[in-house]
Protein backbone atom coordinates (compact mmCIF):
# COMPACT_ATOMS: atom_id res chain seq x y z
CA UNK A 1 0.00 0.00 0.00
CA UNK A 2 1.25 3.44 -1.34
CA UNK A 3 2.58 4.86 1.67
CA UNK A 4 0.79 7.97 3.11
CA UNK A 5 -1.39 7.16 0.19
CA UNK A 6 1.24 8.62 -1.86
CA UNK A 7 3.14 7.16 -5.25
CA UNK A 8 6.61 8.74 -6.25
CA UNK A 9 5.85 9.99 -10.30
CA UNK A 10 8.98 10.67 -12.41
CA UNK A 11 7.71 14.06 -14.39
CA UNK A 12 8.72 15.33 -17.99
CA UNK A 13 8.27 18.91 -18.29
CA UNK A 14 8.49 22.27 -19.72
CA UNK A 15 10.12 25.55 -18.11
CA UNK A 16 6.78 26.29 -16.92
CA UNK A 17 6.37 23.52 -14.47
CA UNK A 18 4.25 21.98 -16.87
CA UNK A 19 4.37 18.06 -18.31
CA UNK A 20 4.89 17.65 -21.77
CA UNK A 21 4.20 14.18 -22.49
CA UNK A 22 0.92 13.05 -23.17
CA UNK A 23 2.43 9.49 -21.62
CA UNK A 24 3.01 11.15 -18.61
CA UNK A 25 -0.03 12.98 -18.85
CA UNK A 26 -2.03 10.01 -19.01
CA UNK A 27 -0.37 8.72 -16.16
CA UNK A 28 -1.03 12.22 -14.04
CA UNK A 29 -5.06 11.38 -14.75
CA UNK A 30 -4.86 7.44 -13.85
CA UNK A 31 -3.38 8.62 -10.91
CA UNK A 32 -6.14 10.65 -9.76
CA UNK A 33 -7.96 8.14 -10.61
CA UNK A 34 -7.02 6.07 -8.38
CA UNK A 35 -7.24 8.38 -5.94
CA UNK A 36 -3.36 8.73 -5.43
CA UNK A 37 -1.29 11.52 -4.74
CA UNK A 38 1.95 12.61 -6.63
CA UNK A 39 5.02 13.03 -5.15
CA UNK A 40 6.39 14.61 -8.28
CA UNK A 41 10.04 14.04 -9.34
CA UNK A 42 10.78 17.13 -11.55
CA UNK A 43 13.28 17.57 -14.71
CA UNK A 44 12.89 17.57 -18.48
CA UNK A 45 14.45 15.36 -21.46
CA UNK A 46 18.39 15.43 -20.56
CA UNK A 47 19.10 13.42 -17.56
CA UNK A 48 16.47 10.56 -17.28
CA UNK A 49 18.94 7.98 -16.88
CA UNK A 50 20.64 9.92 -14.18
CA UNK A 51 17.60 10.93 -12.13
CA UNK A 52 16.15 7.33 -11.78
CA UNK A 53 19.38 5.88 -10.87
CA UNK A 54 19.99 4.10 -14.56
CA UNK A 55 16.68 2.51 -14.74
CA UNK A 56 14.69 4.05 -17.78
CA UNK A 57 15.37 6.49 -20.64
CA UNK A 58 12.20 7.36 -21.25
CA UNK A 59 8.88 8.40 -18.54
CA UNK A 60 6.55 8.52 -16.98
CA UNK A 61 7.97 5.91 -14.39
CA UNK A 62 6.44 5.66 -10.34
CA UNK A 63 8.07 4.54 -7.58
CA UNK A 64 5.38 2.86 -5.53
CA UNK A 65 6.91 1.86 -1.86
CA UNK A 66 9.86 1.09 -3.27
CA UNK A 67 8.88 -0.53 -6.38
CA UNK A 68 9.86 0.79 -9.81
CA UNK A 69 7.05 0.48 -12.64
CA UNK A 70 7.81 1.76 -16.63
CA UNK A 71 5.86 2.41 -19.26
CA UNK A 72 2.38 4.38 -19.21
CA UNK A 73 0.10 0.91 -19.99
CA UNK A 74 2.24 -0.94 -17.50
CA UNK A 75 1.75 1.60 -15.06
CA UNK A 76 -1.65 1.33 -15.32
CA UNK A 77 -2.25 -2.33 -15.92
CA UNK A 78 0.09 -2.36 -12.46
CA UNK A 79 -1.85 0.17 -10.27
CA UNK A 80 -5.09 -1.97 -11.76
CA UNK A 81 -3.78 -5.51 -10.60
CA UNK A 82 -2.26 -3.91 -7.17
CA UNK A 83 -5.28 -1.56 -6.15
CA UNK A 84 -8.19 -3.43 -7.37
CA UNK A 85 -10.61 -2.28 -4.75
CA UNK A 86 -9.96 1.41 -6.11
CA UNK A 87 -11.57 2.35 -9.57
CA UNK A 88 -10.65 0.88 -12.38
CA UNK A 89 -8.70 2.05 -15.28
CA UNK A 90 -8.72 -1.18 -17.64
CA UNK A 91 -11.86 -2.85 -16.86
CA UNK A 92 -11.47 -5.82 -19.96
CA UNK A 93 -8.54 -6.80 -21.64
CA UNK A 94 -10.38 -5.55 -25.03
CA UNK A 95 -10.08 -1.70 -23.85
CA UNK A 96 -6.46 -1.69 -24.00
CA UNK A 97 -6.09 -2.75 -27.72
CA UNK A 98 -9.16 -0.73 -28.80
CA UNK A 99 -7.63 1.96 -27.28
CA UNK A 100 -4.31 1.36 -29.20
CA UNK A 101 -6.40 1.69 -32.14
CA UNK A 102 -7.96 5.00 -31.11
CA UNK A 103 -5.03 6.48 -29.83
CA UNK A 104 -3.43 5.91 -32.78
CA UNK A 105 -6.08 7.27 -34.99
CA UNK A 106 -5.74 10.55 -32.95
CA UNK A 107 -1.95 10.54 -33.19
CA UNK A 108 -2.16 10.06 -37.15
CA UNK A 109 -4.76 12.36 -37.65
CA UNK A 110 -3.94 15.13 -34.61
CA UNK A 111 -0.78 14.90 -32.68
CA UNK A 112 1.80 14.26 -35.75
CA UNK A 113 0.17 17.07 -37.71
CA UNK A 114 0.03 19.23 -34.69
CA UNK A 115 3.51 18.66 -34.09
CA UNK A 116 4.35 20.18 -37.65
CA UNK A 117 2.43 23.21 -36.30
CA UNK A 118 3.87 23.72 -33.23
CA UNK A 119 7.36 21.70 -32.93
CA UNK A 120 9.38 25.14 -32.64
CA UNK A 121 6.90 26.16 -29.07
CA UNK A 122 7.77 22.71 -27.72
CA UNK A 123 11.60 23.11 -28.23
CA UNK A 124 10.98 27.09 -27.11
CA UNK A 125 9.07 25.97 -24.03
CA UNK A 126 11.05 23.17 -23.09
CA UNK A 127 13.89 23.43 -20.24
CA UNK A 128 17.11 25.58 -21.21
CA UNK A 129 19.06 22.48 -20.66
CA UNK A 130 16.92 20.68 -23.28
CA UNK A 131 17.05 23.32 -25.91
CA UNK A 132 19.86 21.74 -27.77
CA UNK A 133 18.40 18.45 -27.53
CA UNK A 134 14.76 18.77 -28.36
CA UNK A 135 16.23 21.24 -31.60
CA UNK A 136 18.26 18.50 -33.12
CA UNK A 137 16.06 15.42 -32.59
CA UNK A 138 12.94 16.50 -33.69
CA UNK A 139 14.81 18.30 -36.50
CA UNK A 140 16.11 14.62 -37.13
CA UNK A 141 12.87 13.09 -36.82
CA UNK A 142 10.97 15.68 -38.53
CA UNK A 143 13.56 16.53 -41.40
CA UNK A 144 13.75 20.07 -41.57
CA UNK A 145 14.73 23.19 -39.24
CA UNK A 146 12.04 23.84 -36.41
CA UNK A 147 11.56 27.12 -37.91
CA UNK A 148 10.99 25.87 -41.59
CA UNK A 149 8.31 22.96 -40.34
CA UNK A 150 5.72 25.86 -38.83
CA UNK A 151 5.31 27.54 -41.63
CA UNK A 152 2.20 27.52 -43.41
CA UNK A 153 0.37 26.21 -39.97
CA UNK A 154 -2.18 28.80 -40.33
CA UNK A 155 -3.80 26.60 -43.28
CA UNK A 156 -2.86 23.40 -41.34
CA UNK A 157 -4.58 24.18 -38.13
CA UNK A 158 -8.05 24.21 -39.53
CA UNK A 159 -8.39 21.29 -41.74
CA UNK A 160 -6.56 18.95 -38.86
CA UNK A 161 -9.25 20.51 -36.80
CA UNK A 162 -11.73 19.66 -39.28
CA UNK A 163 -10.39 15.81 -39.37
CA UNK A 164 -11.46 15.36 -35.79
CA UNK A 165 -15.25 14.31 -37.00
CA UNK A 166 -15.05 10.83 -35.71
CA UNK A 167 -14.32 11.60 -32.19
CA UNK A 168 -16.85 14.15 -31.90
CA UNK A 169 -19.36 11.79 -33.65
CA UNK A 170 -18.15 9.41 -30.84
CA UNK A 171 -18.57 11.95 -27.86
CA UNK A 172 -21.60 13.24 -29.09
CA UNK A 173 -23.61 10.08 -28.15
CA UNK A 174 -21.53 9.58 -24.85
CA UNK A 175 -20.58 11.51 -21.54
CA UNK A 176 -16.98 9.24 -21.93
CA UNK A 177 -15.04 6.86 -23.34
CA UNK A 178 -15.27 5.12 -19.99
CA UNK A 179 -18.94 5.38 -20.54
CA UNK A 180 -20.89 7.24 -17.60
CA UNK A 181 -17.33 7.42 -16.13
CA UNK A 182 -13.94 8.37 -17.62
CA UNK A 183 -11.82 5.53 -17.80
CA UNK A 184 -7.88 4.90 -19.24
CA UNK A 185 -9.14 5.44 -22.73
CA UNK A 186 -10.16 9.31 -21.77
CA UNK A 187 -6.81 9.63 -20.03
CA UNK A 188 -5.01 8.35 -23.10
CA UNK A 189 -6.70 10.46 -25.21
CA UNK A 190 -6.92 13.42 -22.89
CA UNK A 191 -3.43 12.92 -22.26
CA UNK A 192 -2.58 14.01 -25.94
CA UNK A 193 -4.92 17.17 -25.91
CA UNK A 194 -3.27 18.14 -22.48
CA UNK A 195 0.18 17.59 -24.24
CA UNK A 196 -1.49 20.50 -27.36
CA UNK A 197 -2.15 22.64 -24.37
CA UNK A 198 1.28 22.57 -23.50
CA UNK A 199 2.73 23.44 -26.60
CA UNK A 200 -0.34 25.60 -28.58
CA UNK A 201 0.83 28.96 -28.52
CA UNK A 202 -1.61 29.52 -30.97
CA UNK A 203 -5.13 27.84 -31.35
CA UNK A 204 -6.09 24.51 -32.33
CA UNK A 205 -9.81 24.61 -31.87
CA UNK A 206 -12.96 26.13 -32.54
CA UNK A 207 -14.40 27.95 -29.38
CA UNK A 208 -17.40 26.47 -29.89
CA UNK A 209 -15.76 22.71 -31.09
CA UNK A 210 -18.31 19.89 -29.71
CA UNK A 211 -15.44 18.21 -27.80
CA UNK A 212 -14.87 21.32 -25.80
CA UNK A 213 -17.86 19.94 -23.49
CA UNK A 214 -15.43 16.50 -22.99
CA UNK A 215 -12.12 18.27 -22.54
CA UNK A 216 -13.62 20.91 -20.20
CA UNK A 217 -14.69 18.02 -17.96
CA UNK A 218 -11.58 15.98 -18.57
CA UNK A 219 -9.04 19.00 -17.93
CA UNK A 220 -10.89 19.66 -14.61
CA UNK A 221 -10.50 15.91 -13.31
CA UNK A 222 -9.12 14.99 -10.00
CA UNK A 223 -9.09 18.25 -8.55
CA UNK A 224 -8.28 20.19 -11.70
CA UNK A 225 -5.03 18.08 -13.06
CA UNK A 226 -5.43 19.30 -16.48
CA UNK A 227 -5.58 23.41 -15.27
CA UNK A 228 -1.48 23.99 -14.73
CA UNK A 229 -1.01 27.45 -15.47
CA UNK A 230 1.54 26.72 -17.61
CA UNK A 231 -1.01 25.20 -20.20
CA UNK A 232 -2.93 27.39 -23.10
CA UNK A 233 -6.00 28.18 -24.34
CA UNK A 234 -6.32 25.36 -27.17
CA UNK A 235 -9.37 27.03 -28.13
CA UNK A 236 -9.82 30.35 -29.86
CA UNK A 237 -9.17 29.32 -33.61
CA UNK A 238 -11.43 31.11 -36.28
CA UNK A 239 -12.45 29.74 -39.78
CA UNK A 240 -10.77 32.28 -42.29
CA UNK A 241 -12.40 32.58 -45.96
CA UNK A 242 -11.39 29.34 -48.32
CA UNK A 243 -10.89 27.40 -44.29
CA UNK A 244 -13.00 24.31 -44.41
CA UNK A 245 -15.29 24.10 -41.93
CA UNK A 246 -13.64 23.80 -38.44
CA UNK A 247 -15.88 21.15 -37.36
CA UNK A 248 -19.46 19.92 -38.83
CA UNK A 249 -22.37 22.18 -37.46
CA UNK A 250 -24.87 19.69 -39.26
CA UNK A 251 -23.70 16.77 -38.70
CA UNK A 252 -25.91 13.64 -40.05
CA UNK A 253 -27.19 11.81 -36.96
CA UNK A 254 -24.59 8.99 -36.61
CA UNK A 255 -26.13 6.21 -38.14
CA UNK A 256 -24.28 3.36 -36.66
CA UNK A 257 -25.39 5.01 -33.05
CA UNK A 258 -28.92 4.89 -33.53
CA UNK A 259 -30.94 2.04 -31.75
CA UNK A 260 -34.07 0.36 -33.75
CA UNK A 261 -36.72 0.37 -30.93
CA UNK A 262 -39.50 -0.58 -33.40
CA UNK A 263 -41.42 1.04 -36.38
CA UNK A 264 -41.77 4.33 -35.09
CA UNK A 265 -38.24 4.38 -34.60
CA UNK A 266 -37.14 4.03 -37.98
CA UNK A 267 -40.11 5.53 -39.93
CA UNK A 268 -38.20 8.86 -40.79
CA UNK A 269 -35.64 6.88 -41.74
CA UNK A 270 -37.26 4.75 -44.15
CA UNK A 271 -39.18 7.48 -46.01
CA UNK A 272 -36.08 9.21 -46.81
CA UNK A 273 -34.70 5.61 -48.23
CA UNK A 274 -38.22 5.50 -50.39
CA UNK A 275 -38.08 9.00 -51.66
CA UNK A 276 -41.42 9.48 -49.26
CA UNK A 277 -42.92 12.28 -47.73
CA UNK A 278 -43.27 11.23 -44.07
CA UNK A 279 -46.69 11.71 -43.00
CA UNK A 280 -47.06 14.32 -40.10
CA UNK B 1 -33.60 -20.44 -20.92
CA UNK B 2 -34.11 -20.75 -24.86
CA UNK B 3 -35.96 -23.93 -25.74
CA UNK B 4 -33.77 -26.56 -27.01
CA UNK B 5 -30.26 -24.07 -26.92
CA UNK B 6 -32.15 -22.48 -29.99
CA UNK B 7 -32.82 -18.73 -30.71
CA UNK B 8 -35.14 -17.04 -33.81
CA UNK B 9 -33.20 -15.40 -36.17
CA UNK B 10 -34.64 -13.00 -38.55
CA UNK B 11 -32.33 -12.76 -41.21
CA UNK B 12 -31.86 -10.62 -44.34
CA UNK B 13 -29.92 -12.67 -47.35
CA UNK B 14 -29.06 -12.44 -50.67
CA UNK B 15 -30.23 -14.69 -53.36
CA UNK B 16 -27.64 -17.51 -52.38
CA UNK B 17 -29.14 -17.33 -48.81
CA UNK B 18 -25.98 -15.90 -47.50
CA UNK B 19 -26.48 -12.65 -44.99
CA UNK B 20 -26.30 -9.57 -46.71
CA UNK B 21 -26.83 -7.31 -43.34
CA UNK B 22 -23.35 -6.24 -41.66
CA UNK B 23 -25.95 -6.62 -38.53
CA UNK B 24 -27.47 -9.52 -38.82
CA UNK B 25 -23.70 -10.84 -39.74
CA UNK B 26 -22.92 -9.55 -35.90
CA UNK B 27 -25.70 -10.98 -34.47
CA UNK B 28 -25.27 -14.75 -35.76
CA UNK B 29 -21.11 -14.01 -34.46
CA UNK B 30 -22.64 -13.44 -31.34
CA UNK B 31 -25.32 -16.31 -31.12
CA UNK B 32 -22.69 -18.46 -32.23
CA UNK B 33 -20.42 -16.59 -29.56
CA UNK B 34 -22.86 -17.38 -26.68
CA UNK B 35 -23.22 -20.84 -28.01
CA UNK B 36 -26.90 -20.92 -29.17
CA UNK B 37 -28.41 -23.08 -32.19
CA UNK B 38 -30.12 -20.46 -34.47
CA UNK B 39 -33.73 -21.12 -35.71
CA UNK B 40 -33.17 -18.56 -39.11
CA UNK B 41 -36.38 -17.05 -40.84
CA UNK B 42 -35.63 -16.23 -44.43
CA UNK B 43 -35.90 -13.68 -46.34
CA UNK B 44 -34.54 -9.93 -48.05
CA UNK B 45 -35.69 -6.58 -47.74
CA UNK B 46 -38.83 -6.98 -49.16
CA UNK B 47 -41.55 -7.63 -46.30
CA UNK B 48 -39.96 -7.41 -43.06
CA UNK B 49 -42.93 -5.90 -41.63
CA UNK B 50 -45.02 -8.76 -42.78
CA UNK B 51 -42.51 -11.38 -41.67
CA UNK B 52 -42.27 -10.12 -38.18
CA UNK B 53 -46.02 -9.56 -37.68
CA UNK B 54 -45.14 -5.43 -37.73
CA UNK B 55 -42.28 -6.00 -34.83
CA UNK B 56 -39.64 -4.15 -36.96
CA UNK B 57 -38.64 -2.37 -40.31
CA UNK B 58 -35.17 -3.63 -39.74
CA UNK B 59 -32.88 -6.75 -38.96
CA UNK B 60 -31.86 -8.36 -37.26
CA UNK B 61 -34.84 -9.36 -35.03
CA UNK B 62 -34.78 -12.35 -32.32
CA UNK B 63 -37.20 -14.21 -30.85
CA UNK B 64 -36.08 -15.78 -27.35
CA UNK B 65 -38.87 -18.40 -25.76
CA UNK B 66 -41.07 -15.93 -27.41
CA UNK B 67 -39.33 -12.45 -26.52
CA UNK B 68 -38.90 -10.24 -29.11
CA UNK B 69 -35.22 -8.50 -29.09
CA UNK B 70 -34.88 -5.79 -32.03
CA UNK B 71 -31.22 -4.10 -32.65
CA UNK B 72 -27.88 -5.35 -33.14
CA UNK B 73 -26.31 -3.82 -30.11
CA UNK B 74 -29.92 -4.23 -28.25
CA UNK B 75 -30.14 -8.10 -28.80
CA UNK B 76 -26.12 -8.53 -28.08
CA UNK B 77 -27.04 -6.42 -24.12
CA UNK B 78 -29.73 -8.69 -24.20
CA UNK B 79 -27.84 -11.68 -24.93
CA UNK B 80 -24.97 -10.93 -22.04
CA UNK B 81 -27.68 -9.86 -19.12
CA UNK B 82 -30.09 -12.80 -19.93
CA UNK B 83 -27.22 -15.25 -20.23
CA UNK B 84 -24.42 -13.94 -18.08
CA UNK B 85 -22.92 -17.68 -17.24
CA UNK B 86 -21.97 -17.70 -21.28
CA UNK B 87 -19.11 -15.95 -23.11
CA UNK B 88 -19.17 -12.26 -22.77
CA UNK B 89 -19.76 -9.65 -25.68
CA UNK B 90 -19.31 -6.75 -24.11
CA UNK B 91 -17.38 -6.73 -20.74
CA UNK B 92 -17.43 -3.49 -19.82
CA UNK B 93 -19.55 -0.09 -21.16
CA UNK B 94 -16.14 1.31 -22.84
CA UNK B 95 -16.76 -1.26 -24.87
CA UNK B 96 -19.30 -0.33 -26.97
CA UNK B 97 -18.17 2.90 -26.92
CA UNK B 98 -14.90 2.25 -28.22
CA UNK B 99 -16.42 -0.36 -31.28
CA UNK B 100 -18.82 2.99 -31.77
CA UNK B 101 -15.59 4.78 -32.78
CA UNK B 102 -13.32 1.84 -34.76
CA UNK B 103 -16.91 0.76 -36.24
CA UNK B 104 -17.23 4.28 -37.37
CA UNK B 105 -13.91 4.43 -38.93
CA UNK B 106 -14.01 1.47 -40.38
CA UNK B 107 -17.24 2.65 -42.38
CA UNK B 108 -15.66 6.15 -43.11
CA UNK B 109 -12.80 4.46 -44.62
CA UNK B 110 -13.74 1.43 -46.26
CA UNK B 111 -17.41 -0.39 -46.48
CA UNK B 112 -18.66 3.00 -47.61
CA UNK B 113 -16.56 3.42 -50.40
CA UNK B 114 -16.52 -0.37 -51.01
CA UNK B 115 -20.37 0.33 -51.70
CA UNK B 116 -19.08 2.46 -54.63
CA UNK B 117 -17.51 -0.40 -55.81
CA UNK B 118 -19.83 -3.09 -55.42
CA UNK B 119 -23.46 -1.79 -54.93
CA UNK B 120 -24.49 -3.08 -58.32
CA UNK B 121 -23.34 -6.82 -57.33
CA UNK B 122 -25.10 -6.16 -53.79
CA UNK B 123 -28.59 -5.69 -56.00
CA UNK B 124 -27.65 -8.37 -58.78
CA UNK B 125 -27.25 -10.68 -55.69
CA UNK B 126 -30.06 -9.53 -54.18
CA UNK B 127 -33.67 -11.91 -54.04
CA UNK B 128 -35.60 -11.04 -57.00
CA UNK B 129 -38.27 -9.81 -55.68
CA UNK B 130 -36.04 -6.94 -53.48
CA UNK B 131 -34.14 -6.16 -57.26
CA UNK B 132 -35.95 -2.84 -57.97
CA UNK B 133 -36.49 -1.82 -54.37
CA UNK B 134 -32.18 -2.17 -53.94
CA UNK B 135 -32.12 -0.35 -57.12
CA UNK B 136 -34.49 2.53 -56.64
CA UNK B 137 -33.53 3.07 -52.73
CA UNK B 138 -29.60 2.71 -53.40
CA UNK B 139 -29.85 4.92 -56.77
CA UNK B 140 -31.09 7.50 -54.47
CA UNK B 141 -28.75 7.19 -51.68
CA UNK B 142 -25.46 7.24 -53.58
CA UNK B 143 -26.59 9.36 -56.25
CA UNK B 144 -26.55 8.02 -59.58
CA UNK B 145 -27.42 4.88 -61.07
CA UNK B 146 -25.96 1.74 -59.80
CA UNK B 147 -24.33 0.93 -63.26
CA UNK B 148 -22.64 4.29 -63.20
CA UNK B 149 -21.80 4.22 -59.52
CA UNK B 150 -19.07 1.80 -59.75
CA UNK B 151 -17.35 2.78 -62.88
CA UNK B 152 -13.77 3.37 -62.05
CA UNK B 153 -13.69 1.03 -59.00
CA UNK B 154 -10.37 -0.84 -60.41
CA UNK B 155 -8.98 2.62 -59.79
CA UNK B 156 -10.73 3.28 -55.88
CA UNK B 157 -10.08 -0.65 -54.95
CA UNK B 158 -6.27 -0.32 -54.17
CA UNK B 159 -6.42 2.96 -51.94
CA UNK B 160 -9.41 1.38 -49.81
CA UNK B 161 -6.70 -1.32 -49.23
CA UNK B 162 -4.46 0.76 -48.91
CA UNK B 163 -6.45 2.87 -46.46
CA UNK B 164 -6.59 0.10 -44.02
CA UNK B 165 -3.05 0.52 -41.97
CA UNK B 166 -4.87 1.60 -38.61
CA UNK B 167 -6.33 -1.55 -38.25
CA UNK B 168 -3.62 -3.88 -39.80
CA UNK B 169 -1.26 -2.00 -36.99
CA UNK B 170 -4.30 -3.03 -34.10
CA UNK B 171 -4.11 -6.64 -35.26
CA UNK B 172 -0.18 -6.90 -36.04
CA UNK B 173 0.10 -6.70 -32.18
CA UNK B 174 -3.73 -8.36 -30.82
CA UNK B 175 -5.28 -11.51 -31.95
CA UNK B 176 -8.63 -10.21 -31.13
CA UNK B 177 -9.88 -7.07 -30.60
CA UNK B 178 -11.50 -8.40 -27.44
CA UNK B 179 -7.89 -9.75 -26.70
CA UNK B 180 -6.56 -13.37 -26.21
CA UNK B 181 -10.55 -14.36 -27.57
CA UNK B 182 -12.91 -12.61 -29.69
CA UNK B 183 -15.91 -10.72 -28.58
CA UNK B 184 -18.64 -8.13 -29.99
CA UNK B 185 -16.23 -5.63 -31.43
CA UNK B 186 -14.86 -8.45 -33.38
CA UNK B 187 -18.02 -9.77 -34.18
CA UNK B 188 -18.90 -6.33 -35.29
CA UNK B 189 -16.09 -5.42 -37.46
CA UNK B 190 -16.22 -9.05 -39.01
CA UNK B 191 -19.58 -8.41 -40.16
CA UNK B 192 -18.70 -6.00 -41.93
CA UNK B 193 -16.09 -8.22 -43.74
CA UNK B 194 -18.58 -10.73 -44.44
CA UNK B 195 -20.94 -8.33 -45.77
CA UNK B 196 -17.99 -7.16 -48.10
CA UNK B 197 -17.52 -11.26 -48.93
CA UNK B 198 -21.19 -11.16 -49.99
CA UNK B 199 -21.28 -8.57 -52.76
CA UNK B 200 -17.55 -8.69 -53.41
CA UNK B 201 -17.78 -10.07 -57.25
CA UNK B 202 -13.86 -8.77 -57.78
CA UNK B 203 -11.41 -8.69 -54.69
CA UNK B 204 -10.97 -6.22 -52.45
CA UNK B 205 -8.32 -7.38 -50.68
CA UNK B 206 -4.44 -8.40 -51.95
CA UNK B 207 -3.86 -12.15 -51.19
CA UNK B 208 -0.95 -11.52 -49.20
CA UNK B 209 -3.16 -9.09 -46.67
CA UNK B 210 -1.85 -9.44 -43.10
CA UNK B 211 -5.46 -8.35 -42.57
CA UNK B 212 -6.03 -12.16 -43.58
CA UNK B 213 -4.85 -14.48 -40.42
CA UNK B 214 -7.73 -12.47 -38.38
CA UNK B 215 -10.19 -12.56 -41.19
CA UNK B 216 -9.91 -16.11 -42.02
CA UNK B 217 -10.05 -17.08 -38.11
CA UNK B 218 -12.86 -14.55 -37.64
CA UNK B 219 -14.56 -16.22 -40.49
CA UNK B 220 -13.83 -19.61 -39.52
CA UNK B 221 -15.82 -18.80 -35.89
CA UNK B 222 -18.39 -20.82 -34.57
CA UNK B 223 -18.02 -24.10 -36.35
CA UNK B 224 -17.25 -21.74 -39.88
CA UNK B 225 -20.70 -19.32 -40.03
CA UNK B 226 -18.76 -17.15 -42.41
CA UNK B 227 -17.77 -20.04 -44.86
CA UNK B 228 -21.70 -19.55 -46.47
CA UNK B 229 -21.17 -21.19 -50.34
CA UNK B 230 -22.19 -17.84 -51.48
CA UNK B 231 -19.91 -15.79 -50.19
CA UNK B 232 -17.07 -14.94 -52.48
CA UNK B 233 -12.93 -14.96 -52.04
CA UNK B 234 -11.93 -11.26 -50.82
CA UNK B 235 -8.48 -11.68 -51.40
CA UNK B 236 -6.96 -12.16 -54.83
CA UNK B 237 -6.73 -8.19 -55.93
CA UNK B 238 -3.24 -7.13 -57.51
CA UNK B 239 -1.17 -4.20 -57.39
CA UNK B 240 -0.80 -2.62 -60.82
CA UNK B 241 1.58 -0.20 -62.25
CA UNK B 242 0.84 3.13 -60.42
CA UNK B 243 -1.21 1.84 -57.86
CA UNK B 244 -0.27 2.36 -54.18
CA UNK B 245 0.75 -0.38 -52.18
CA UNK B 246 -1.93 -2.49 -51.04
CA UNK B 247 -0.69 -2.77 -47.30
CA UNK B 248 2.54 -1.39 -45.78
CA UNK B 249 5.40 -4.32 -46.44
CA UNK B 250 7.79 -2.38 -44.02
CA UNK B 251 5.25 -1.15 -41.27
CA UNK B 252 7.13 0.95 -39.04
CA UNK B 253 7.31 -0.51 -35.37
CA UNK B 254 3.98 0.90 -34.29
CA UNK B 255 5.64 3.24 -31.34
CA UNK B 256 2.48 3.41 -29.04
CA UNK B 257 2.07 -0.32 -28.88
CA UNK B 258 5.56 -0.83 -27.56
CA UNK B 259 6.70 -1.21 -24.29
CA UNK B 260 9.44 0.18 -21.87
CA UNK B 261 10.80 -2.52 -19.64
CA UNK B 262 14.48 -0.69 -19.11
CA UNK B 263 17.51 0.95 -21.08
CA UNK B 264 17.72 -1.86 -22.68
CA UNK B 265 14.14 -2.05 -24.74
CA UNK B 266 14.45 1.64 -25.70
CA UNK B 267 18.51 1.75 -26.53
CA UNK B 268 17.98 1.60 -30.38
CA UNK B 269 15.31 4.23 -30.74
CA UNK B 270 17.13 5.91 -28.52
CA UNK B 271 20.07 6.19 -30.70
CA UNK B 272 17.71 6.40 -33.80
CA UNK B 273 16.61 9.26 -32.25
CA UNK B 274 19.68 10.89 -31.28
CA UNK B 275 21.61 9.99 -34.61
CA UNK B 276 24.12 7.72 -33.91
CA UNK B 277 25.08 4.43 -34.36
CA UNK B 278 23.77 1.90 -32.15
CA UNK B 279 26.80 -0.52 -30.76
CA UNK B 280 26.09 -3.98 -31.36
Amino acid sequence: MAENNKITLYDLQLESGATISPFVWAIKLALGHKGFDMDVVPGGFTGIMERTGGKTERLPAIVDDGEWVLDSWLIAEYLDEKYPDRPTLIGDPSIKVSAQFIEGWLWGTAVGPWMTCYVKSYRDRSLQVDHEYVTETRARMMGGKLEDIVVGREDRLPQISANLELLRGTLRSNDWFGGEAPNYVDHRLLGCFLWLASVADTPALASDDPLRDWLDRGFDLYGGLGRHPGLSDIFGLEQRPGDPELFDHNPREFGLNKRNTGPESTRAETAAIKGEAVNA
